[in-house]
């Protein structure tokens, strides 16, 4: 595929709102991630400097880059670099304006999921190799992970491919994921397991019923067990994790003039991460017993870990106080390799992948500032 | 599309069992019944011979022979010319064989359904032709039709088609459909209807399922109704026609992680001669009542009839007790027309379509006697 050029991100006068819009007009719809890949890694190559203050590393479309100062905590900040497709018509490239509810923003693919968080990294990034060129060294080493093939398929997750190939790379204390949650930590997240429930008949000519058995029909009770359902809340470390149990798909049916054989309720369970997958997977089994359940997919959830020091300096700083995180993200990897992370970044997850997406730029600025402080120390900057 | 030279079928040598063979090895899938029907229509143009006992006339793929005797009585005899697809492996061309439960029997697609009856009829229109050529002319005229696209939609049906264009050409006091039933009769037959019962929601993210709402769980009233749904049983004119209420089909969801805001049950009702389309239309409503129902096709099924006194003469010639007929046959058309009209022909309708779908022998020889007994008088035939 050809690519045009893509717009440097080296500028040290490109401030956070400038870089958004850069990083977003260079388009990385997953699999394409490669141009902005490059970019990225142009740029922290240039923000390490001959002094080499930051390490970097490159992997497939993900991009790392470190302060190797030895410090006894290490923390990690993280974000994906592509998209979902674009809208018809495109949603790019970004326009700035004035939202009647939201104010200031940028409108585009990807301002909210997540190039606002992934440009406030680029400006961190920046600023921390300036601070050691300039001989202010931070009290903690730093990661900054910039990944690909985060909105399609688990197997091809960047940070998965990462966490295989280099697991030294993702070595940390605490994560920070900058998703979009509206400048406020969301801590943990839920788990998610997929199952099918499936019903059998006997197929018959339906002018003919009674010679064989509805499958459909069958399903009736496992559709009244679904709406019938009352979801768990669950607190976890201070936090109360609302859990789910849903229908999301459901088919049946041969011909029109034919009985089916088969019903298949495909039903999707959150679950708050007190629980382990197995956990819910008996829960499931158990809500839909006397019915053949077959798991097709689960992943453990995170636990917030928000009494750890690390994290809760980081919550006092972002001075909100943390919400549970509902969705499933990519801190229950983190999670899984032994590192606590929380979800704290730009943008209102309610727009992402929306056609009209898009992040307000006091978000943008307020998390850099959070974020700088934490990491740098307030009024250490230039 | 090429097609090999059909075999003649005007030999006057022909069995009903060596007819039925040549017949069903000219394959005449749905849609492709041209070479069949041209050697239908050879072979009814040469039993016709020079003295025109017989009338043909052709409609696309449909052909029609009758006599012109100005009898106070007519009969028709009707059968299509099409089949269902070959098996994988196709099962032709007709292999003769010894069946375990069935004894002698054709194997092969159509034997049932119903190039047997197309055989039967052939058989008869040489037979009435040769009777008027020795000057024994019957006591009744006949009709006799051979017609295109049962097995597909309604819309493309040949007998709909004659229906339309040429109605002089159906008209009758009484018809008997060849459509396999055993060599019973069997009367009138339900009328069908489909209709889509659907329920909406509100599409969310699975992970905050409390702001949606879920299309599929909602349908579970829906399907609790059809799983207690006891199916009426209703006498009309002596037999009792078996009514159905079934889920054919159900479909809902968008992706495994999106609470569905949709979800749609294909139902399909069998109803008894006793009601008409609209009646069951208002019965389906009523079941569904608080539920959004469109009713996607329907068609009136046809009163037996037996009382009329053609059709009793008929019964009483067959020496069996008729049936109810449970499936739409187009003996809803001739009812339609105003003909009664009955299902009476060789082959067990519960193979039809089936991969070892088969005729036996002895069915295909007495319904020839009883026709040929019926429209010629016993052993008037040389």
């Amino acid at each position: 595929m050809q690519h045009a050029p893509a717009p440097a991100l080296d500028d040290p006068a490109l401030d956070v709102v400038e870089l958004t819009r850069r990083v977003c007009d260079t388009e990385s719809v997953s699999g394409a991630e490669r141009a902005l890949a490059d970019a990225v890694e142009a740029a922290l190559r240039s923000f390490a400097g001959p002094g080499g203050h930051l390490e970097v590393l490159r992997d497939g479309d993900a991009v790392v880059a470190r302060t190797r100062l030895g410090r006894a905590e290490r923390v990690l900040l993280a974000g994906h670099l592509d998209t979902v497709p674009l809208a018809d018509p495109p949603n790019l490239p970004v326009r700035r304006e004035r939202h009647p509810a939201d104010g200031d923003v940028l409108v585009g693919r990807g301002t909210c999921d997540m190039k606002g968080g992934v440009a406030v990294q680029l400006v961190l990034a920046r600023e921390t190799a300036a601070a050691l060129a300039a001989g202010r060294a931070p009290q903690r080493d730093v990661t900054f992970v910039f990944y690909d093939h985060e909105e399609v398929e688990a197997a091809r997750n960047g940070l998965g491919r990462l966490a295989r190939n280099s697991p030294q790379a993702l070595a940390a204390d605490f994560a920070v994921l900058l998703e979009p949650s509206s400048a406020v930590v969301e801590g943990g997240c839920n788990g998610t397991l997929r199952a099918e429930v499936t019903t059998t008949g006997r197929a018959a000519h339906s002018a003919r019923a009674w010679r064989g058995s509805n499958a459909i029909h069958a399903a009736a009770p496992v559709l009244a067990r679904l709406a019938q359902y009352v979801p768990r809340e669950v607190e976890v470390e201070g936090l109360v994790f609302r859990e789910g149990l849903n229908a999301v798909g459901i088919s049946g049916g041969i011909a029109g003039n034919v009985i089916p054989d088969r019903c298949t309720v495909t039903v999707n369970h959150r679950f708050a991460p007190a629980f382990s997958a197995a956990q819910a997977e008996a829960h499931v089994r158990e809500v839909f017993d006397g019915f053949d359940v077959r798991v097709t997919d689960a992943a453990d959830g995170a636990r917030p870990g928000l009494h750890l020091p690390a994290a809760a300096e980081f919550v006092r700083r972002t001075g909100t106080q943390p919400l549970p995180k509902f969705g499933w993200t990519d801190v229950a990897r983190f999670s899984a390799l032994g590192v606590p992370a929380v979800n704290y970044g730009p943008g209102d997850n309610a727009t992402a992948h929306a056609d009209d997406e898009r992040c307000r730029v006091d978000e943008l600025e307020r998390c850099l500032d959070v974020l700088r402080g934490w990491l740098l120390g307030a009024g250490e900057v230039a």
